[in-house]
């Protein structure tokens, strides 16, 4: 039984890459990533889940192919499994991802920014 | 294809009772819900699933029946399925919680606390 409190902003503290997802918390089969993200990321889709995607800081736009959605701190979004979409930062955002154990950053798009899985912080 | 942005201060203005969730999102087969609570709310676990409390703004105290967990805005708790736990905020505090649809807030303490489910914000 493992009920700590995650200190969210502590764990941002941790690390300092950009794009490589680290794991703080777990929720059945779900886990809860932490991000560093800044730039371009590449087009990709999660053919085999949802993705949620909370701002903690900063600002993120997420590209669809036919709108953008612009986000803000204290802001969510959830892009629809199967759906292509590109994050991209102008500046360093904080962001945290909750989605299924075993889920790629880059899902379909298997690129040089495809980040290690299951690394915990 | 749902990808709207949910800004969670906004959410928080749309409702003002205590205890009871509003779901604002949805990913796969789980929901995001907010919650403002104050006071002490009932004994109960949910033998179903884990359960994932993130605190927004104020502070809240997870008793367990053998520590007690207190949490303030940025930090989070994941309360593992079956265990028994009872929150409590001495002024009002808001909260996210993440957890599968369905799940009841009472858990298998079926009492006068128990809220209507899936009500949207």
């Amino acid at each position: 039984m493992e009920t700590n409190t995650i200190n969210i902003t502590e764990k941002f503290k941790l690390f300092s890459d950009h794009w490589s997802p680290k794991v703080i918390a777990e929720m059945n089969d779900y886990q809860f990533k932490l991000a560093k993200v800044e730039g371009e990321f590449v087009w990709h889709a999660h053919e085999e889940s949802d993705e949620t995607c909370i701002i903690i800081d900063g600002e993120l736009t997420i590209e669809f192919r036919d709108k953008s959605v612009h986000l803000k701190k204290g802001e969510m979004c959830v892009v629809p499994k199967g759906v292509e979409h590109k994050p991209v930062a102008k500046s360093e955002c904080q962001i945290m991802l909750i989605e299924p154990k075993g889920i790629v950053n880059t899902g379909d798009a298997g690129v040089e920014k495809t980040a290690e899985n299951d690394v915990w912080i």
